[in-house]
């Protein structure tokens, strides 16, 4: 009878839900423990550290009824946990137990790897770790959706593969070889990712697209050796000049890049997702004021919303050349690096986009220097379909937990591993998350709010509830 | 009677010569002790190097029978040392004892102070070590020729006052305060730096300009964290790609500096000073090939000799700003930094560049960013009047050990200490050196050939006798 089912599986809801209210302390307390690993995966330094959290994420899935892997890779480990109940579907989750480097060190209020909990201005209590949002407080915020589930007894109402890599932060490099290796043992009808955002700090949201990504490293090289500038200074070419050039070039007046064929392939977006980011009236002021900027710098004819969202960009991530230490030193210098990465949106072709750059650098080069380009794996921008029907369950578990529907959102940012789930293991991805723009994420006290572990632990367990 | 006492002063000059060259070998061990001490002035960890090089040379000088001093200073100690003979005219010879800082320790093929002998492809014999040049090399020079001079009896036929500071590499902070404070014990007649270059290997030269010099570090700071490059990239402006602007803009496509007011004070060579400069046929190729360079830098419609003696420079002596460790870090940076300086020629004055410069940069930054400087203290170019009788006295005096006229050229360095002797001491200055191109000032494997130490010591025995 379906009043009677209907009453029972709102009474495991409300009962689990209940579970997540009471265990949070405990929570918490797990959360503080992974905390304080260090796992910092670009830093071989750190590398024990980084199995070190591995492992432990494979004790938690144990002690949650998983049957869980540590499998070694020519890097760090990949976590493989599964549960096996017969359920009639089954979800991927994808997290990554490691974390950014903290430098500036000197700016951290507090050690980065000694978790506390802290208040942000305007009264919302928080967690504050290098790792407290991206993504340790994200991948426990899923975890203990799973832990609430299996205290009232049913355990997940879908069976669950959890997939924790330790490498995001450097490129995942490993990924996609393992991936392919492990193909069968990861499928699934669905992915999760919970590494994103919330809209605003009591406003949930589900990222339907995210930018894609190619990194490269460009050395000018000039003469062969640094120069004494007085002795050669006006004569002869200087490297950094030449850099600076070739980056100030790269964007017109109206911010536009300038790269040949940059825009080809750059997939306008629909007219009514135009008009719903106008209605959302997000200005330049309200964006960028709360990081002490103001003024929007991207193409002068897109929303700051699109220039985030829908359009690419190039960016210098980190620039060095000649005499950087204290005082003087009257050099011109031999040789001049930008680290340079591009955010990709669809349809654009990370080696399309490599092939502009080089042809843009190589006419801007003089005759007596040299440009040497070092690239990485470019990754593809991603969408998911609006139409999807787990679109719509997920929004529909998410608007009962927090009162208002979901903002559909693009990502700035990239998350390389969906458009891998897609290729190597046809699934389709859902990414839900519980970060808020002023978590810090990649600089000194990042932290997560203590709600967004909450709130997002009960959103988990709706969620799973409304996949089943 | 003329011809007896040309005929004593003719042996004497020739038993001088000759100690010099019997002399040679002691010399050189002379030198290699000096060499050994690190007195790198921009490093504190040396501090006390500096003060035991500065005692060293102290002791040299009293071993040559002067009265010399050890003079604290806030930094480095001053040498001030006097012979008081009586003689018609005394002349002021001013060095350093400090050096440049050796990194990149790496590229020495041996430790920049365990002095050696050397070797050049072609052939001449070469003193190898941090300062064997820059300015050890060439104060023993002139000191050696002093010895000789004592070792045949005699002493040298003017009084000579020798000033050694050890802050020249660093920008001589305490030495205008040092010269103010001494300029009675400072008296003289006429100067003598000996901290230039010859022509070439085989052809001596007097210097009779310098560039002067301006620094400048500016700091571009946008927001006050270091921002995700997915979740702020296309919106966020990139302080990077603002300083990386004022870089490119500060020179036309002709390569001509392009801040207000720039070339307002400069002085134009008289017409028969560029018709020589153009006779000397010294083509782009021929000054930049042994560097590993080819393409003239500067503006298009100067000789190379130009743009490096008479014509000013905006030069971006090093650059920093975001992620510079390896591999990646997709962050918009908070900051970025140039440390710029300026050669400055006749007549520009240090304050006009200055506010020339801020009000170009203040122009282009952003609203919402600011430009951030930190400004050092100017000097003046300098030039020597060619009717000069000292100057000629000098010229013959080379020509009869060379057996080649000098040539009188522009320096593209900077000595700002001549300026200060103008202007405090009110005494003119002569530059002579013997400092070669290939020498490697400023750079790893520093040099000074054996030729140049021998007969440069040589040659200042001749001037001394023609300056008498």
């Amino acid at each position: 009878m379906a009043g009677r089912t209907e009453t029972r599986e709102a009474t495991r809801l409300d009962a689990t839900l209940k579970a997540v209210d009471d265990g949070l302390d405990a929570a918490l307390s797990r959360l503080f423990d992974f905390l304080k690993i260090a796992s910092i995966s670009t830093d071989p330094a750190h590398k024990a550290a980084c199995t070190q959290a591995a492992e432990w994420a494979a004790g938690e899935l144990r002690a949650l009824g998983f049957a869980a892997t540590v499998h070694p890779t020519p890097g760090h480990p990949v976590v493989v946990a599964r549960t096996d109940t017969g359920a009639p579907r089954r979800v991927l989750f994808y997290g990554h137990y490691d974390v950014q480097p903290v430098d500036p060190l000197d700016l951290w209020e507090t050690p980065p790897f000694e978790p506390r909990l802290g208040e942000t201005p305007d009264g919302r209590k928080t967690i504050v770790a290098r790792g407290a949002c991206d993504d340790k407080g994200q991948v426990l915020t899923f975890l203990e959706a799973l832990r609430a589930f299996k205290s009232v007894g049913a355990g997940a109402p879908v069976d669950v593969t959890v997939l924790l890599e330790g490498e995001e932060e450097c490129g995942s490099p490993n990924l996609p070889a393992f991936l392919a290796a492990h193909a069968s043992e990861l499928s699934a009808d669905l992915a999760l990712v919970c590494d994103t955002g919330m809209w605003d700090p009591k406003t949930p949201s589900i990222t339907t697209a995210l930018r894609g990504i190619l990194h490269t490293e460009l050395t000018i090289v000039g003469a062969d050796r640094d120069l004494h500038s007085g002795l050669f200074g006006g004569a002869a070419r200087n490297p950094i000049h030449v850099l600076a050039s070739l980056i100030a070039e790269a964007h017109d007046a109206s911010g536009r890049v300038t790269l040949p064929g940059f825009y080809d392939d750059v997939r306008e977006m629909p007219a009514e997702v135009r008009q719903r980011w106008e209605s959302l009236g997000l200005t330049a002021e309200a964006f960028l004021n709360p990081v002490g900027l103001g003024v929007a710098a991207g193409e002068s004819d897109r929303l700051v919303i699109e220039q985030i969202q829908s359009r690419p960009t190039f960016e210098v991530n980190g620039m060095f050349g000649g005499y950087t230490g204290a005082g003087t030193k009257t050099i011109i210098p031999a040789r001049a690096t930008a680290k340079i990465s591009f955010r990709l949106v669809a349809d654009q072709d990370p080696a399309k986009i490599r092939a502009g750059f080089e042809a843009f650098a190589a006419a801007r080069v003089p005759a007596d220097c040299e440009a040497v380009f070092s690239w990485g794996e470019g990754a593809r921008a991603f969408l998911v379909p609006p139409e999807s029907p787990d679109l719509s369950r997920a929004a529909g578990a998410l608007e009962a937990e927090w009162g208002i529907a979901p903002v559909t959102v693009g990502s700035g940012g990239s998350i390389p591993v969906v458009g891998q789930f897609k290729n190597v293991l046809g699934v389709d991805t859902l990414l839900i998350g519980f970060g808020l723009d002023d978590d810090r994420v990649h600089s000194p006290n990042e932290k997560y709010d203590l709600s967004s572990f909450h709130k997002g632990t009960r959103s988990w367990v709706r969620i799973l509830e409304a996949l089943a």
